[in-house]
């Protein structure tokens, strides 16, 4: 057996947290599929909280990466083009993972901390994507970049408590498909010029 | 004295809620205030709940009464012109008034059916006026009049939450006058033909 590090109790961890949740899976569960006793885990963590502590950060920088390489080299309409190609793809929003609802639940700091700073990061890039754009004449100069941001920033979030059904509007029944495609239209219509808004239909004529 | 009414006295307390909220105002304020013992009081109201019943009820309607008389004979560039030039007067959304805040909080049922029947007879009037406009050639044929309606609702919302300090976006400073100019920005862009958007341009030079 390879030598027993941190890493590989924290992979390890975040395998089974992924499938059944962290409420669900024990210290006891992650010694059993490790083969190792519970004396020496607790060599690595003190107690389960740092454990999720290490799995939220690795995530985080996991889908980082996952979102800087699935950008890259791309202008903003490609960038909108591809984000919302993947989200119809789907048929729900990510947030409803078991694991995210558990940390969201029963670490409520690691998770605001994590939620923040990633909000953070994504209303900084999308800020200067705009800006760029704006040169390449695809992103209208007369908005309100911070507002309009925001707006789009509820919008997408209050869309995904929907779906979740946890939210005051849950009277009214919009499909999944219905609610992706008005988002869609109303991110491009706002943010693109009529340039930037062709070269977007066009995008789509050839996906 | 006139005669004592249940009507003058929801009046009077919908008065001293108005000013000091829910909470603050106690039976004994309501009964020094119409000059009346706690008696004759619970002859008319068995409980507080009940009062707020009535006030919450008579300041839907008085609202619907007015919302209906504001935008009586107008198209929806006309009406969408209205709501926003009332927005951009104000500093802040209307639902950040003590009396509704204290009723959200210690009646919660009470608010939350209200609510939802507003929210309701929002969205199906904009659905009517959304369909007429089309008709008109002021909206676009081609939206999911569901899915951006209920967009909208979520982004007001949001909207209302974070200008009360009550959301996750609170790191992000956005004024007043930012917020509400992208919200109007967003909904003219997303809903009206570019016949109808000229129209709502042309109302904004007259006005």
């Amino acid at each position: 057996m390879a030598e027993l590090t941190k890493e590989t109790i924290m992979l390890t961890a975040n395998g089974l947290f992924s499938k059944d949740g962290v409420r669900e899976v024990s210290i006891d569960d992650i010694c059993r599929k490790l083969c190792i006793s519970k004396k020496t885990f607790y060599q690595f963590y003190a107690q389960k909280e740092d454990l999720v502590a290490d799995v939220v950060t690795y995530n985080v920088k996991r889908k980082k990466a996952e979102f800087e390489k699935f950008v890259e080299g791309k202008n903003i309409v490609q960038i909108l083009k591809s984000m919302f190609a993947l989200v119809n793809k789907k048929k729900t929003i990510d947030r409803d993972k078991r694991m995210v609802k558990d940390i969201m639940k029963y670490y409520p700091e690691t998770f605001t901390k994590h939620a923040e700073d990633r909000s953070k990061a994504m209303h900084q890039f999308f800020v200067e994507r705009f800006r760029e754009g704006m040169e390449q004449g695809l992103v209208r100069t007369d908005m309100d970049v911070d507002g309009i941001q925001l707006l789009i920033c509820i919008m997408h979030d209050g869309m995904a408590d929907y779906l979740e059904g946890d939210h005051h509007f849950d009277w009214v029944k919009v499909s999944f498909k219905s609610l992706t495609a008005a988002f869609e239209d109303i991110v491009t219509r706002v943010v693109l010029t009529p340039r930037g808004f062709a070269e977007y239909s066009s995008l789509e004529k050839k996906s």
